[in-house]
């Protein structure tokens, strides 16, 4: 086996930990909601793809969270999947008996472990662990997985891609921070940048998924046909970049630093992700499709919401750059800027993506 | 499967995280130079004692240290267990392709997990877990083990005997913080725990390890034939018992806290680790030995160091019943106790015990 070189050119940014009020804990109900949707739709996959028969009872059955942050949803999600597995055992062998589950929690070494292990419920009925480390590498041993699941975590790119940072390259992303209304040689290096992580995630889940396996992906993503401009991230964050700029030219921020900020997500469609797993050849699309968006209501507290979202998601990327108080009067005013022009974000392109994909035989 | 009730009713007390002056980090040296005493041993039992030819070679080889704390000990001694292994496929198979390795790093819920991840080696050739919970309960699914190790971490009892903080019981534990030098219903109470405590682990590890998978315990103990009150580590827990006493007659601690503070600690005799393994029948006990013991230096360094090691140890005992100041003024005065009459320390029996169990066929 060769070295396993964990996260040692790939950034992390986790959401914020602990249970201030804007931390992640306190911030996800979005994603809770729209867990909500998908387990009717992870119950589906499970009953309609999942080969049970070819999985002896007596092992255990190992379901990886990858990207999973500290909770709740990610207990609620691999329980929901547990009692899927479990039904679907029942219902194909006429037996009660199931196998025993174990449970990977996987995100990057600097989430907060410690607070995911505490709020661990003692009465789950599954053996838990924690998983330091980048899910675009190897986490775990050849063929000891049988459901993988990550929910909005796709979208995080392992790194900025470096021409964007690079004065010299043409994808230089000067006075921007994300790729949103840049100029196109920003948006190809940020498109190649999740074509590599991407393959490099589908050919380590390769090695570690069992044959008939499934990976089920939950992400935020852009509706085929839809330009970037006019997808609603970009759009939020192009005018998180306004914000940024604006106080550059009130003197607050260097403007050189702005230069080097950029947020590590792209935003992918259903057809770009189908494209790049076909190439792949190790996995088959059972399912792939665009949720129908949920359309935040044009209200103070809504936009509120939506800001401290955003922040909660990328603000680690601009700790170490900015100072705490910089950020703080960033995020002010981009409250604001929501609040008085909600049309930025109550319409627009956008969709979360859901994707199941199976491993093929080997 | 039933509940898995986890740590419900056990009490935990982690070892002092982060890298401070007191932190079991900086405070670990003893145990270090131990472990590279057993490496050698651990060394010959998997090389004369692991069938590996029992164990595909194309499935994981897993291992769990529990117990593990914060590090480093814990990374060189499973990579020294993997080293092992890896020659003993290598010398039996005469092949150099080895399985790929899984390790399970386990303590208490209230350990700090995250500063173990943050100095997880990137380049280890192994993947990592980590896994909260008390290993006197089931942690792992079913026959997913192959070797269990576990190091200073057996003689933490689950908790404090009930009945020697049972005012109405013979067993209460009036004016002591331990059972050295106790009536003799405390130490029964005591030894009972221990008893109870080890078939907890014994019977869970029975689930968890393969058939000819091994246990290896690395556990602070009692010569056969040493009486408690004679054994170094009893003798260091009155001496604090006798500092706190002096500080409550001095009024600078509630008598009656001092009344329910014990210290759920137990030094067993080789002997008794015997019949506790025999007559639960699971195992086969291919080793079991006292390790000669590392006597320290009548200085007062070595007296400062013991104190500081005894304080990383117990310091999670006694907050929430003491004040820190307190905590720190009974440390200063236990440390000076200790330079004042280190024949306390220096004499003494006192051994660490050394345990290999091979799972017997099921």
């Amino acid at each position: 086996m060769g070295d396993m070189e964990g996260n040692k050119s790939s950034q992390a940014y986790p959401m914020k930990g602990g249970d201030g009020a804007s931390s992640y804990t306190n911030n996800s109900s979005y994603q809770k909601s729209l867990a909500e949707v998908v387990m009717s739709l992870i119950d589906e996959a499970v009953a309609e793809k999942l080969d049970v028969l070819s999985f002896p009872r007596e092992h255990p059955f190992r379901i990886a969270d990858l990207g999973c942050s500290i909770g709740p949803n990610t207990f609620t999600a691999v329980q929901n999947i547990i009692n899927s597995v479990q039904l679907k055992f029942q219902a194909t062998l006429k037996t009660t008996s199931t196998p025993e589950f174990q449970v990977f929690f996987n995100d990057h070494t600097s989430n907060d472990f410690n607070t995911l292990f505490k709020t661990l419920h003692s009465y789950k009925h599954y053996y838990a662990a924690g998983v330091p480390g980048s899910f675009y590498d190897r986490l775990f041993p050849r063929s000891s997985l049988h459901v993988v699941y990550s929910s909005f975590a796709l979208h995080w790119l392992s790194k900025v891609p470096v021409e964007v940072m690079d004065k010299g390259s043409l994808a230089w992303n000067k006075g921007r921070v994300h790729y949103g209304g840049a100029e196109k040689e920003v948006v190809v290096a940020y498109r190649q940048q999740y074509e590599r992580d991407m393959c490099g995630f589908l050919n380590a889940r390769a090695e570690e998924v069992v044959c008939g396996g499934l990976v089920v992906v939950l992400v935020p993503g852009r509706p085929n046909g839809v330009t970037h401009s006019k997808c609603i991230g970009n759009v939020l964050f192009e005018v998180l970049g306004c914000c940024l700029s604006d106080m550059a030219k009130e003197g607050k921020i260097d403007e050189q630093k702005v230069d080097y900020l950029n947020i590590p997500v792209y935003y992918a469609s259903p057809k770009e992700l189908e494209d790049i797993v076909n190439q792949n050849g190790y996995f088959t699309i059972d399912r792939m499709e665009g949720l129908p968006r949920i359309v935040e209501p044009e209200t103070k507290h809504a936009a509120r919401r939506l800001a401290l979202g955003i922040r909660v998601g990328v603000e680690a990327v601009f700790k170490g750059h900015l100072e705490d108080e910089t950020i703080d009067e960033l995020f002010e005013s981009y409250s604001k800027k929501l609040e008085q022009v909600p049309s930025l974000y109550s319409s627009g392109g956008a969709s979360i993506m859901y994707a199941v994909f199976r491993r093929n035989d080997k």
